[in-house]
């Protein structure tokens, strides 16, 4: 015998209209997923479209009068103000109501039309080393997204580059983020300097040519082992490496390859996985669409990728283990000769680059703060667009030492202004900051984590990263979960202090 | 200097209308081809809740009050009315929207909801070749056929099971089905009858052991041969072979492989590939989401594949080039004591078999009929569900003299019931005797096919079914198009004259 379900509440339509808009937004997810990696090329056109048109209904489900009106009678129930989850999804959807109320529909349309043929302009101004040719589209998109911070600007966030940057690190600030990056970058800056009077290291363990397909195992190998789940996700070659979270069950990953690039592949696939096993760790089984099955921000996510990047996958134990894993997956032969130190040691060395993403941990953040006081410039015209490639490498020569040979290996190295994407940067730092505030936190409470990893031991890291981070979803801001984790924000000393560790480490 | 757009017409908003909603149908079909070919096994349960959300908003589109006042307000403009392609989609949408406006949304979501869940019965019974399991599902798969046939039912078509075919095969009767089937069913007989008599076939070279890869790179190879445009699609490996004709610029098909089933693997893919040229020829970039650029109805489609699956694929000049492309590939060493001959030859062997999809040319539409009877009396309940698996194995025995073992490979083989779809096949064997027709009418146009066949120049037949099939979309009704190009309406007599000389041929 069956009994009648009790009438559904205010709330419990909220959360139904909140699963329905994942819903259609994992389908714009799978969608993009496909574009990058499974698309012929004579369906772009029709992609967009379809893109387009769910990006338009999305938005209007964010922005509906049955999702505010749900919202109103909500907010006036204590039993849902006092209750941790309910409280943290009503705040959340609160702020992501408002803040997309805010943007008028045709400012919301313009933006999207200008990224899609902003960044065709990009790609060719880059193939050509052609600064002129995206120009024109750079000068709009920061217009554009001036008109987005002018709409979006508020009493809490009176700057308008701060009400760029909520939109990807909620509650961030610039003045908060300068008061983060200085000492790190004086403290960058010094031990660069440091390490190009020691002793070199040898970088050819690293760089030995073997077959993609075996790279591909390793990778395979080394992602299941730290519990990326296969079942619920699949790992495909992309230009650009990156993770979707499509929705419970399904959270996808990209990684890309080179004959003499066995070890970036591992690092990138480790990266991507880490994102992966945060999007699989949220509580999506039972809450999707609900912040509180969603990621906090980009800082908190990227921290997950860089701390089983770095933190575990450029580690001396990591490598105790993983060297005998590559041996095995790619024949004796080829890796016999190397030792575990010297590969620890290749996999770390620290050697400046033009190029953001091939950089090391070091100088990695150099290009963040470059990218982020330039981005400032740029909203508050202190910086005209068309001045950029001089000043770009004007400052990497000071802060790197080299000279720029072309645009393509300077400030068109990135797709994510020609996606309209602008705030968005500094939270590669974030992640690098937070990752080794987790780390040192997580070792207090796991003293024998290294043991464990040179035994290819990852569960209990895992399960410290599942307790403490994902299981929560948003029901903290990002400097607040890090303040109950750690006991404090956002600090880079805990980086500062691994850096310093690493470079002691390898350089000697 | 831009001039203004004039004020669009009812007309061109009707157009918009149906393009959009192309385009969610397009998202649709995307997500169904990512489930088939890509998705992760846990995934499931998202997926079906994704498709049936795109499924809903299809459908209400599809019946909105919106597209009804465009359509008449259209219907009385004399210049549309008269116009072919106006009038031809103003036809068709009228059609659809009157049949989908007679069903209830509470029926469409019941049938959606029964074909997932029945879908998962079918899987398991047929795993455990226990029809009980799935006999329930049956029964209420048809019960909701029949409601679904008394909602659609009209004047035009009164007898109920002909208002589900009409779904695919838009104005075909049971009647004139019979009419056609008669005199195929009595050839096909006395021909089976007749080949048990002769010679038989050495079937050695179309079942040599061959690797996987090297038989993915010659269907492709066969496919670019024949016009498949792989910059607008790809070909992935699926458990059963189909093919997604997505949209403008991505028409996507599948195939399988087994090590000794090189020339089975050939064949699918030319069928698929036939599917995927009817779909890159419909006229889509100008007409997405138009009549006129879209099916005529499933019997055309498959003419479509399975001309260039036998017609082309099994006649003896296309093997003249196909064994040397396949020497190429494989290296000569595999096939290299394999003639042109013997090959044909095997690859035309007739061999009742129990599975459908296995089957020869000949007895393939013996099980076709089967399952037209059947369904018909379900319908009209002068067949009921549990005793199903006993009338199917004595028409099998009676026809194809062949004992059935297990219900899995009886009643239980095809996933079309379990998907809802009742009154679909007849639609298979409509498609072999259009490819008759169509090749038979062809052959007058192209004296020199042969020829130009074993040089492996397949253009002017593809050019040809271009111009009289493809472009058209939906201009003409199935049998109107085929009085047109071929003189007469379906005639099953061309085909009984291709398989005639093909036994001729094969058997001596």
């Amino acid at each position: 015998m069956t009994t009648a379900a009790p009438p559904a509440t205010s709330y419990d339509k909220l959360c139904a209209h909140l699963r329905e808009t994942a819903l259609l937004h994992a389908t714009e997810s799978t969608l993009a997923w496909d574009q990058e990696t499974m698309m012929p090329r004579k369906g772009s056109a029709m992609r967009a479209d379809q893109l387009a048109q769910l990006a338009t209904m999305v938005h209007a489900r964010r922005t509906s009068n049955e999702l505010a009106d749900l919202l109103s009678e909500c907010e006036h129930d204590d039993a849902l103000t006092s209750d941790p989850r309910a409280s943290a999804n009503l705040r959340e959807v609160r702020r992501e109501l408002d803040r997309e109320s805010r943007l008028p529909a045709e400012l919301v349309t313009e933006i999207s039309r200008t990224s899609a043929l902003g960044m065709e302009a990009w790609k060719e101004a880059r193939a050509k080393q052609d600064f002129s040719l995206f120009e024109p589209w750079l000068q709009k998109t920061f217009d554009l997204a001036r008109r987005k911070a002018e709409c979006l600007k508020t009493d809490d966030h009176p700057e308008l580059y701060d009400a760029l940057m909520d939109g990807f690190e909620p509650g961030m600030t610039s003045a908060r983020t300068e008061e983060v990056f200085a000492p790190l970058r004086e403290f960058t800056v010094n031990l660069l300097k440091d390490v190009r009077g020691r002793a070199q290291v040898d970088a050819t363990p690293a760089i030995i040519e073997l077959p993609i397909d075996k790279q591909i195992d390793f990778t395979t190998k080394v992602l299941e082992a730290i519990g990326y789940d296969f079942d619920a996700g699949r790992m495909d070659p992309s230009t650009h490496p990156f993770c979707e979270g499509l929705g419970p069950g399904d959270t996808r990953i990209t990684n890309r390859y080179r004959a003499d690039g066995w070890t970036d592949a591992l690092s990138s696939g480790m990266h991507e996985g880490g994102h992966a096993l945060y999007e699989q760790g949220l509580p999506k089984a039972d809450f999707f669409g609900q912040p509180i099955a969603s990621a906090i921000s980009l800082g908190i996510h990227e921290s997950q990728s860089r701390l089983w990047e770095n933190q575990v996958g450029r580690s001396r134990p990591f490598w105790g283990w993983a060297l005998e894993q590559a041996k095995q997956v790619f024949g004796a032969g080829t890796l016999g000769g190397v030792s575990a130190e010297a590969l620890y040691k290749a996999a770390n060395m620290i050697e400046p680059n033009f190029i953001r993403v091939e950089s090391d941990e070091l100088t990695y953040n150099l290009h963040i703060m470059l990218r982020f006081d330039f981005e400032r410039a740029l909203i508050d015209e202190r910086l005209k667009v068309g001045d950029l490639p001089g000043e770009w490498n004007a400052r990497i020569k000071n802060d790197l030492g080299l000279d720029v040979p072309n645009d393509a290996k300077g400030c068109l190295q990135d797709i994510h202004w020609s996606m309209g994407a602008v705030g968005y940067f500094a939270t590669y730092t974030f992640g690098n900051i937070y990752a080794a505030q987790l780390w040192a936190t997580m070792g207090e409470a796991l003293p024998t984590r290294d043991e464990q990893m040179v035994r290819g031991e990852f569960g209990q890291i895992l399960a410290w990263l599942r307790t403490n981070v994902h299981e929560l979803g948003m029901q903290h801001r990002a400097e607040d979960l890090c303040k109950n984790i750690c006991g404090e924000g956002m600090n880079p000393q805990p980086l500062m202090d691994h850096l310093q560790a690493k470079v002691d480490a390898v350089y000697g």
